[in-house]
């Protein structure tokens, strides 16, 4: 079987040099326009008035055109008369002057006698409050210079100006191929049940067409090709024979045994870089066909995106002569240890938040496969290739993904998993509230050691103490010391096992879970539901070891459901709100409490204030009733204040 | 005459206010849209998954899907064997796993011994490599919530997530309503020509139309109405009846004799601010007309500008649920004392460079008529009405109008004005280099102050002396202490009197200035141009007082040419190139030599590197040449360094 290895691979920062030398100073040619379209673009040579404004002399204020000769002498105490249509007239800012006036008075200074007469206390002196041809733009002068980007209003002084139509380079356009027999481009999905086993709805090309058109590009989007190396060539030779400025071509860079690209741009072009130490976004061809940027990039999602930034998005401002704006980064702190590999430059994709007065950057998972782990974060934490990680002691620029503000409005929850913090994140938006809840789960305990260590404002808990029966408060007290905390009610909801539609296991309780036939899956240590879990095998007296598949741990509710339903395991512990989500079957056990801590010093902050007041709220509460197997009556209710 | 006043004048803080509160919380109506089409729009409404991603468990990883079991015991001193279409199958990352199979072991862990067999060093565990079901998005989450603005990979996931249509707030949709009789559009005009004196090109309603798309918004724009009472009342009434959230109607606001807005409004609606203590921009009205928000905007430029950032743009973000984008500011030094108006909010267009390590900012003229304050500005400097203004010696935060990037490659250029300095800040940018050259004009011995004072990177000079016949040599001497320059030649050029075309009054020299019947335009004292003239009449023997017009002063060549144009005067003292872009006559009297001075410190400057560079080009010289009365065959040559 034939397998490649990366021919060229380079560092990230050694790519991009190689990549834009190729293509500095080559813009896209020009084009003429209206300046009433022209808002963004760049001027492809510079721009010279036509036409002088003001094109006459006019009044810069209300008030009389006067003769300045006929106003000389006067004072407060020696005031002149002026007669209306004989040396004064009224005017308007804008106006007019007429024929043989050269100055005006303004409103404020006058005094008004009679219909006819007007009084004045002060000479005028020549041109006195007007605006005289020209004063603002001479005909023949230099507007805009080349290469500007057009702002509005350059737009209204070019129209002032008497420039209506300008030379402006180009949008450049930019080629997208999506490759791949497993593709299926969502217009041809007439309903998703029909989606086969093996199929991938397409969607990198909006995703690409989107950034194209946010580097100033206009994306056009060939239709999918099937990954043989005939296509492939034949796809390529089309999109460089045609009008783009650049091409990228979607999945098929990496080193599978399908993964053609870089041996046909070499075969029918150049290869100048294969492989780049970025990760994610390793697998990424820079190449040139026939005189074209052709850029490979992975077919991952993230990877993509960063593949894409990294290289796609310089060279698209680059040909309209823009320098690309520069990411916003803003100093964090971690919230745990990032270590990262040697010789790569690695993207660390992060939620952040503003707490207390520190902005905590919390890693999500690195999967490039994870197109989520861009959605849900706030920034990006690049590590360099010469660094093997960040720890919790130091503090890093983390590149931003919404604005700085938003990030003073997010609020930062972590432990245990509950499909209703989703809710929560929904509800607080409700009525325009710009709040962002970004969720991090680690299990309870985890939520408890965070508001320790301060980098979370909420943690989500539902610890059983099975000793007295009661959820949260021992594990508080033994868990958080030195922060005062209250405790509020969530919601109560239901445990149980999680088991395929129609039960064909036949799993009646977990006394089954010791069959040889029944894979589990567990939850992982820490977790809430583990610790309900361990209780109910201990009070049936099933050790863990007779459990299939105990050793096999996922984070979240849905994870343990989507393992049912994907036949990895038989049977899981989770909610019941899970097991409805997927349309598997259930077996109720317990019916426990999920709590919020929070911080006693933060509940005065209005965003804490907003989520007290949104899961008190009754659309909150219809919302959370109607998933399933919750009991929301209670949510908001303070449990008790725990603490120093 | 009837005359008004502005009915309830009010601080700009308590008008943002104000005017905020009315529409706090009122949104755009839904529509649905294609995930396409959805970039930088906004969610209306939740949006949940309707399928999970992956769709099906696939490889991570290029490599060979195997079962875990079957690997189990293997080590690198006890090698397992593997047989392809037995127990191992090949798979390149995203491919389906073979049913039965639930692991992948990478490429670059294999040893394949032949075709058919393949040799492992370490066992599997489950599930090893694969993506499984919903890892990624599992069907029913939240995949946004609302108020959300969409990023080009939130579409990528939707579309993966199998959700191609949703529901976004509609884009606010501002009609425009531009008032005057003396306006004409840009459409209707066949021949600049032909424009008739008392004629303004409407083009306020293209800046605000690309105002309104920088918010978000969708512009509409009526046609011109006249500006009396009944037109203006039926236009707002149209307004307000048609599908507008916002309606803004351009001048007409203030307290003149034919502002009727502010009275219409109120009578057929409700005025809550009319006037507002900011400069420019006061005569801004906010109010409601059948419960609809309605702009009264400014009629020059930059007030229009101001007015509606300040009011409209905040109202077209909020009605999206968008906070708007925050101001970017930066901390500069104001080259100059800029005293303002306690009371009023006041806006400085200000010029910014970066000039050894500190940002300098010149304010520009402060007048809202003239737009080219905006377009030449890279900032603005907000004084609040608390403050009286700033002084040199504070440090002051002033708005980017442009991007960080730009300031540092913005060359401050202050001196005598020049027409090559245009097209030198034209011909810097030629290839796509991002110079900007920001030029204040001061005369030639304000330039030679701003390099002493450390204000300018480039000062233009002229400065003859009478005694030597030199140039600038000892007044650089004289004025530059302590700072080593460089003087660099750019032209020589034609000076002379500048006269009305066909030269009706007989002008044949400079003796002709005392005539009665001649009004001159001065320019203002410490210019090149004065000292030259002051020179002419001393050898002619003519005193200054015999000069009509001798204390009339302009700061630039094109300002005198200007007003010998516009009847203002009938001569002037300026150069030849000023002259032929209006088609005026002009009377040679000297060629005299324009250079460039420049701090030796900054000759390593890249940029200025650049700019000696374009003014030693052929293109450059051509240009220049082009212009007429200008010899720039030496521009660029060294002429000496002077000082310490």
């Amino acid at each position: 079987m034939k397998r490649h290895v990366y021919l060229a691979m380079k560092g990230l920062e050694e790519a991009r040099e190689i990549f834009s030398k190729v293509w500095q100073g080559k813009m896209t040619s020009p084009e003429e326009i209206c300046v009433e379209d022209a808002l963004d673009r760049v001027t492809a040579e510079p721009v010279f008035a036509g036409i002088s404004a003001p094109t006459y002399h006019s009044a810069a204020m209300d008030g009389i055109a006067v003769r300045a000769e006929d106003t000389y002498g006067t004072a407060e105490k020696n005031p002149g008369t002026l007669k209306i249509g004989d040396n004064a007239v009224w005017i308007n800012t804008g106006q007019a002057l007429p024929e043989g006036y050269n100055a005006v008075i303004m409103i404020e200074k006058i005094h008004q006698l009679d219909d006819a007469n007007i009084e004045i206390m002060s000479p005028a002196y020549p041109w006195q409050n007007i605006r005289k041809v020209g004063e603002d733009i001479v005909a023949t002068q230099l507007l805009l210079p080349q290469n500007h980007r057009i702002r509005s209003y350059d737009m209204g002084a070019l129209i002032s100006a008497g420039v209506f139509r300008i030379m402006v380079r180009k949008k450049p356009k930019a080629i997208i191929i999506p490759t791949g027999a497993e593709l299926v481009g969502h217009k041809n999905i007439g309903d998703l049940r029909r989606i086969k086993k093996n199929q991938i709805i397409e969607s990198n090309s909006i995703t690409l067409s989107g950034l194209v058109r946010e580097a100033q590009g206009e994306p056009a989007v060939f239709d999918i090709t099937p990954d043989t190396e005939e296509d492939i060539r034949n796809a390529l030779l089309k999109a460089v024979a045609s009008d783009a400025d650049l091409v990228i071509i979607n999945a098929g860079s990496s080193a599978g045994s399908k993964d053609y690209t870089a041996d046909i741009v070499a075969e029918i072009g150049k290869v100048l870089v294969h492989g780049v130490a970025m990760m994610p976004g390793k697998p990424t061809i820079l190449g040139v066909i026939q005189g074209k940027p052709v850029i490979g990039i992975p077919g991952y999602t993230v990877s993509a995106v960063l593949s894409f930034e990294q290289f796609a998005r310089p060279l698209l401002f680059g040909m309209q002569c823009l320098p690309p704006p520069k990411t916003r980064t803003i100093p964090v702190k971690p919230s745990r240890d990032m270590p990262s590999k040697l010789g790569t430059e690695e993207f660390i994709r992060v939620n952040i938040g503003k707490v207390g007065d520190r902005l905590i950057a919390t890693p999500l998972p690195r999967s490039a496969g994870s197109v989520t782990t861009l959605t849900r974060a706030e920034g990006i934490i690049r590590i360099p290739p010469s660094s093997e990680g960040v720890t919790q002691a130091e503090e890093i620029d983390a590149e931003l993904l919404v604005e700085d503000e938003e990030l003073k409005n997010t609020i930062v929850v972590i432990g245990s998993h509950d499909i209703t913090i989703d809710i929560l994140a929904d509800e607080a938006r409700r009525g325009g509230r710009n709040i962002r809840v970004s969720s991090g789960n680690v299990g309870s305990l985890g939520g408890l050691m965070a508001i320790r260590k301060g980098i979370c404002h909420i943690a989500g808990s539902h610890l059983l103490d099975t000793e007295t029966g009661e959820y949260n408060v021992s594990y508080i007290r033994r868990y958080i010391k030195g922060v005062r905390v209250s405790l509020f009610h969530l919601a109560l909801r239901d445990q149980g096992l999680i088991i395929q539609k129609n039960n064909l296991k036949g799993i009646k309780g977990i006394m089954d879970l010791t069959r040889d036939n029944i894979r589990f899956v567990n939850r992982q240590a820490g977790s809430g539901t583990r610790i309900l879990l361990d209780y109910n095998l201990a009070r049936s007296g099933i050790k863990p070891e007779a459990v299939k598949g105990y050793e096999n741990e996922e984070f979240t509710h849905m994870s343990v459901a989507v393992d049912v339903l994907s036949g990895a395991a038989d049977c899981g512990m989770a909610i019941y709100a899970a097991a409805k989500a997927l349309d598997l079957d259930f077996i109720p056990m317990d019916r426990e409490q999920y709590d919020l801590v929070i911080p006693t010093a933060f509940l005065d902050d209005p965003n804490i204030h907003a989520v007290l007041e949104t899961i008190r709220s009754q659309e909150f509460r219809k919302r959370v009733s109607a998933l399933g197997g919750y009991d929301p009556s209670e949510s908001g209710k303070l449990v008790m204040e725990i603490g120093p």
